[in-house]
């Protein structure tokens, strides 16, 4: 995890009061998190709170992460970002950006260093020196640009964790670092712990400090679970979430009940599942969810489609598997994309990814190390032999081998929350004038 | 309408006891209907009724019709039926047919002639005679198989309108025609009836006698309604519509909720709208209703899918149409399949059709005669200019000129019920042998 594909050189400028200016960093990485119980719909755009409560899976960090630095000192003129190597102008002025940086600073603690001469703690900065300071931020992802697999959330994760490292910061209630994340991006909030995590709503007091992300269960519970992601082939252009989330809760009643009626049993039903490491369970109201997620897109006006015939495909091919195996082997879940995220067990996962392959194959079976990112499990997969009746129910719904269809599989599993990273794997190369 | 592409020839024994056996024929033509409030989940499956009202309009029967002859004889030893030529077995004991068969004659009356000797009114058979004797059934249908478009509707309001006609049934409250028609299949009890027909769920009375049509508006009242079809290829097998609302009835918490809280509300603003020929309002709720109608079949576990890639570009193409206009100038609704129905003004048909052409073109330009059912208005369409900035607009989508996505297009309007034909068009050949 130490590739800086965005190393940014920085020119810090002595200054009169500060001749021998100190930079002060920290840097993270955080995982993106696929969500079970799906996230659609504002209840506050201003406090950025969710009409119902989600829960989702953070995402191993090997393949996919956020890395962030974040960066203060007295000699900063101006908080500066910077995103995969590029500057981004006017950030510091956006109000997610904003909400992250003035949030977590307000919750900074003095630093404290030993004084090496006689071994007494000597703060260095304190609380308030903080607020005298710019930032200069660093984010860089490691996510396929092409993929279109959510970012969002692993970015504002990274960016409030490496803050919080930075400033110190400290929380005056439990998942106050959350609260500041889903100001960034919503679903972030998740990506702030690893394993299996819940966003609570929230709604009782009237700021949402309610509205945090919490852990159901850490990701060595249940370290069985796997996720093969299938990055689905798409001409069509996406609406945004954020543009497609306000239509709906504008436009679509079926969403207004569900979120009243029936995502309350699904969280219960979920965390139960999680906790009993009941995956007949949790893989039904997983794929009961995605669809009727999509169902709520469907029924906003106009209508939005994420799935395409592809994503509909996989969808058949998954209850054909699970029809024919006579229990729930794999399950699937849709974000606002065409991507498939496939959850199954690690005693399952070279049969499903055996399945993908023979029905999703990669162009040429040379570029298998290309098209899986785990290259042995390709090929225990492309080995495997698949049972001819299990064949014979996928194709009775029509799907025979098409190149093309998917550019990409993932193969991974549940992982950690934010990681501290070693100094030397920071974005910056900051140099004194 | 007289072609007969299936005249049937059967073999009438003479019997001692009826040595000039008296066949009687009647013979009716009947609509296919495309709901705009769409039915999906019986509330009762022995009597066939709804969980909500629907509404459709009945369409013009010159391009799509079901012909019924219905005949009786005393020498006729057993109920027999052919349909599209073939004789269907076992089918006089199908319960469908039975409810159409012993339904309708129950209701038989006397057959009065006058007696050309004396000019008196002359008893042929009587409403008790009926009972004794069997019918023989052939229907045909001008629905091109390839099409998928529903023809059971059609079939069964021909089935139970040319039984009418054959017992001179009379109802004992209205509507009672259509409950018969209604156990045959559901929409069926719609085709009863022309232009804008309701199906009122019913449920007040034990027996659902009051689960019937009604005619909202006669085909007269807003004759500026046009119906496009687009039968759109596919190579899935889809879902049967009576297996696939079972499951949602069992599965889907929204469509429960949209039977009881939303499609009421619906109901009311169609009638109106069609009642104050208001398109714009009669168009919104149309899309809207087809869209939920979908998205309950999405919610459904394991989900249903009916429309695929191209419904849903010719979705997007409609409301990017209706945008540009500044109006609702096209109204998309699909049933259970990827054919689109667009409704539109007459005022509007040739741009409409013009975009239809543009996008979802023939597989070549001079098969248009076969591509699309009325040549005069296909070939001012091909004439026709569209602006600039509306073909901007659908190209937006991803949306490009591809052969072979739509296989025929129908251009239609609304059209009467029932229409009793002359005997020369009767389907049967009997000889007395």
């Amino acid at each position: 995890m130490t590739s800086q594909p965005h190393k940014i050189t920085v020119l810090v400028p002595k200054t009169s009061d500060d001749p021998n200016p100190i930079i002060h960093q920290a840097t993270v990485s955080a995982p993106t998190n696929i969500a079970c119980i799906k996230y659609w719909g504002k209840a506050n755009p201003q406090y950025n709170t969710p009409i119902n409560s989600s829960l989702s899976v953070s995402l191993d960090q090997s393949d996919l992460r956020a890395v962030t630095t974040a960066s203060a000192s007295s000699s900063f003129d101006r908080d500066r970002l910077w995103l995969n190597g590029s500057e981004v102008l006017d950030a510091a002025t956006s109000k997610r950006f904003r909400a992250c940086v003035d949030g977590v600073r307000a919750l900074a603690t003095d630093k404290v260093v030993v004084d090496p001469a006689n071994g007494a703690n000597r703060v260095v900065v304190t609380k308030d020196d903080w607020r005298g300071m710019h930032v200069h931020i660093a984010s860089y992802n490691t996510f396929p640009t092409a993929a279109g697999l959510a970012s969002s959330a692993a970015g504002y994760a990274a960016l409030v964790a490496a803050l919080v490292r930075l400033f110190g910061a400290e929380e005056s209630y439990p998942g106050e670092f959350t609260a500041i994340a889903r100001q960034g991006s919503g679903s972030a909030c998740r990506s702030l712990y690893g394993g299996f995590v819940a966003w609570r709503a929230g709604g009782a007091k009237s700021d949402w400090s309610d509205s945090i992300a919490e852990q159901v269960a850490d990701e060595l519970h249940w370290e069985e679970v796997r996720a093969v992601i299938l990055v689905v082939s798409d001409a069509k252009k996406e609406t945004s979430s954020t543009d497609g989330m306000s239509d709906s809760v504008a436009t679509s009643e079926l969403l207004a009940f569900r979120a009243r009626e029936i995502v309350p049993k699904r969280m219960k039903i979920i965390e139960e599942a999680i906790k009993a490491k009941d995956f007949e369970s949790f893989g039904k109201v997983t794929m009961m969810d995605s669809n009727q997620f999509h169902a709520t897109c469907l029924d906003t006006y106009p209508p939005i489609f994420y799935m395409n015939d592809v994503s509909r495909s996989v969808v058949q091919m998954i209850h054909k598997y699970n029809a024919w195996a006579g229990e729930i082997r794999a399950a699937y879940t849709f974000d606002a994309g065409p991507n498939a995220v496939l959850y199954t067990l690690d005693k399952h996962v070279v049969e499903l990814l055996a399945l993908v392959l023979k029905y999703y194959p990669a162009l040429s079976d040379d570029l298998v190390g290309d098209y899986v990112s785990n290259l042995a499990l390709a090929k225990e997969a492309l080995e495997f032999k698949l049972c001819p009746s299990l064949m014979a129910a996928v194709e009775k719904t029509g799907r025979v081998h098409k190149h093309g269809d998917v550019k990409m599989v993932y193969c991974t599993r549940g992982g950690p929350g934010p990681q501290t990273l070693d100094p030397c794997d920071g974005v910056f190369d900051f140099k004194i004038e």
